[in-house]
């Protein structure tokens, strides 16, 4: 990824969270704000109306897709959809490059999930129209990292307390897990945050990483056991630990299999944190994760980072198509049908 | 399936035909009566402007999956697809509980097709917006049931008949077609009706639901003789018997293939009789199923039964979305474009 | 193919290129150039709003079925869409007429491809609604050729350049190339041209196709060099070669690979040429195809016939539906969305 991409802002890819400054974060959160009831069907909306979304995923992600497709359609705007390991033109030996050039010329703007690093700029860098990078490889995956920070803010928010000065314990696989990394990258637009990381053995945080946190003026702490970690913390970012990454000893030691459960919470005296979860969350019984046992704790935000994804992914449309909130709520109106949340 | 759903209406999902009593069954009809326009290219309609169909068949059903998709996009909906055995989170040990949670919070209605009988009701049980089954291994498939008698009506009506007091003789696989009992089922809600049942050797009715159609005041009549069967019918139902429930002497003896064709509709002197069948209709020279010589008889009505499932999944949606006759009609227009039926 | 096929016009099935003469191909076109606007993102247009495509992709096309399908949902209409090698229902045997009757009830229009020849034209005579033939086999693609007449005539007509008269070379494998033999075939409507013919040995032009062309008052120059081939000639059409197609000779003798490249057309001096291709180009080392050397020279037109396939896909819906320039006009509308092109 280039070291020196540009301000997220109207015409341009989104490719990487370094593209975003304190100024156009809070930007897009505001937009997201303002297309809530949207969001969250009290309104609906036309102001996409003619636009066109491409979405590519060249490798299978239904959850990402589902969400960026509905925030589009929700908008007013229409999907075509593409998925499946191989694009048929591909297989004839046609490049990225051809590949960009001829679909984008369909579109007003391209969703592309890749399996492999850098594929979607190389992607980007061909298409005549802006590109959102859906994730690519251990790479990048943008929009996971700013629904993150988008929950974390309204999550503490709503608790009276601020980003900057929170303190966030992050349990899990701190080595490959992408979205902890680009979280951490994306807080260092924040001031102050605390940092607990608590990681099995041989998947802790990349060095460089822990680094560029201090060095933006956080503190990061490293805990060995769970509990402790997570004590005191505002805000618990779990993340699954693939079972193939799982040294034996690890496996042997959770027989229970709960990277972090009530019985954790109660011995640290913390029921009421926030818990957050990039999903999907293993449920199998040999699991390391989070235990469903959670679910009916007062802090459970899991479900509200991706209820909150169709906002910020309605946000960055509206930013790369260059649309004010102005004009969205100029296109918006109530509707005939009743939505029901709790159906039985 | 629990035995206490509650009756099929706004904000409920849609499992099971046991949601219907002959008063909401009827309402359903008329709704579905009143969406003919639309249905028949002569109006188009934005009631459901804004509104999102998750469509999730975790197996294959492209047959039913456009007709629920082109229903809720022909009321001016949004649909989202995702179709393949798996669910690509799934396979990462996510729950159904949590799959569905999260799903459901991208869209305002769900249709969910699964293999395994009960797996739709326990992905309803989380989901936060109401679902509509769309069969499940053995289980239900409560929308063709509902398109089947919708169908019996119309071309009984047609006739100046009534489905009570009807004559309906059902034919072939009656212990594995999910359809057969669900319609049966459904019958129930009406009265005096009289079943005259012929299925090969291993393939009869489950004694259950010849019971239970008793228990309610119809006739149930069970012939070994085909031809017997169909004489003096008012409506014909034939279901294909899939190859591998067909025992050697079945098989040798059907050497033409015909569950039902014309000569033995001659024979029975039923040829204006009503000619039903769920399809697909297995036209392979060794089925045994209905033959495709009956189709230029006046009582084809297998593709009205087609034709009629828009109708049909239409009325579903409106009612799940609480939408009124008068709301559709508000919203419907007429169009600048030209629909053709039997093009060259 | 039957020979005697109806002109193209509202409420036909669009199978053969042999449907236009020049009249209506000229109409075909004048409606491509109507709503260019709409292509370029400069108005959005609601005149299909309520109708419905069924687009049935019975083998993997990406590129065409992103193409048509993005066209439909330009002029405000929905899709449904169906890939995969086999519908489910046919699995089960049903005869190709019951599935194009039974998806025929659920669209306004569908647009078919199929791998086998004449299989499209056997699943229109079942349809209720217009089909559009997307491709089938080793047969038809008339979409594509008239995609690339009109490309053709426009980049002419911007260099002050009629058709008539014109002087193309074809280049590439001109024995089992559909798009080439539809092109010529299509070029029967005008007048005067020259095909300068340039094939690799065994993938000559069929003999009665270059009779054909003759025949119509058209100059066919058979060459043995490429570079010979392209000298002064106005439109170069190159194809690629399928590499199971080479011998082992022309394998060895085209080490570098380029059917075509700047080098070749230096040495003709033809570096204004309009350079076209159907796509997609193979770029891999081993490849016998257009080079992407020629990527910046002014005449290259094959994004533009990518980008023009949006233009006539559309004329070919509205002409299907019956839906005329003025009535596209009066639907269109400005939006408070920008579109980009060129992102960074």
């Amino acid at each position: 990824m280039p070291d020196s991409l540009p301000l997220f802002e109207q015409g341009r890819h989104l490719l990487s969270v370094s593209q975003f400054d304190r100024d156009n974060l809070q930007a897009l959160f505001d937009m997201a704000d303002a297309v809530d009831p949207i969001a969250k069907r009290q309104a609906v909306c036309t102001v996409l109306d003619g636009a066109m979304l491409g979405s590519l995923f060249f490798e299978p992600s239904t959850r990402t897709r589902l969400s960026f497709e509905s925030a589009f359609l929700r908008l007013g705007g229409e999907v075509t959809t593409t998925t499946g390991f191989t694009f048929s033109s591909m297989a004839k030996g046609e490049s990225i490059a051809d590949t960009a050039r001829v679909v984008s010329g369909y579109s007003d703007v391209l969703v592309v999930r890749h399996p492999d690093e850098g594929s979607v700029a190389q992607f980007a860098a061909h298409s005549i129209v802006p590109v959102i990078n859906a994730g690519d490889g251990t790479g990048e995956h943008p929009s996971q990292a700013l629904l993150d920070v988008y929950t974390l803010q309204k999550e503490l928010a709503a608790r009276g307390k601020n980003v900057d000065g929170c303190h966030i314990a992050i349990l899990g696989d701190l080595k490959y897990g992408r979205t902890v990394h680009s979280l951490i990258k994306l807080m260092g637009l924040h001031t102050g945050v605390t940092f607990t990381l608590f990681a099995p053995p041989g998947l802790e945080l990349p060095v460089q990483i822990e680094h560029d946190a201090i060095a933006h003026g956080h503190t990061v702490r490293v805990m060995d056991d769970v509990e402790a970690a997570v004590t005191g913390a505002d805000v618990i970012y779990a993340t699954r630990v693939q079972r193939e990454r799982m040294t034996d000893e690890l496996a042997q030691a959770n027989a229970r299999g709960d990277l972090l459960n009530k019985s954790i919470l109660t011995r640290a005296d913390n029921l009421d944190a926030i818990i957050m979860h990039p999903l999907p969350r293993d449920s199998r019984p040999d699991s390391y994760d989070l235990s469903s046992d959670v679910d009916d704790l007062p802090g459970l935000a899991i479900f509200h980072q991706t209820d909150n994804g169709l906002n910020v992914r309605m946000a960055i449309f509206l930013t790369a198509l260059g649309v004010t909130i102005e004009a969205v709520n100029l296109t918006s109106k109530r509707r005939p049908w009743k939505a029901t949340l709790r159906p039985v």
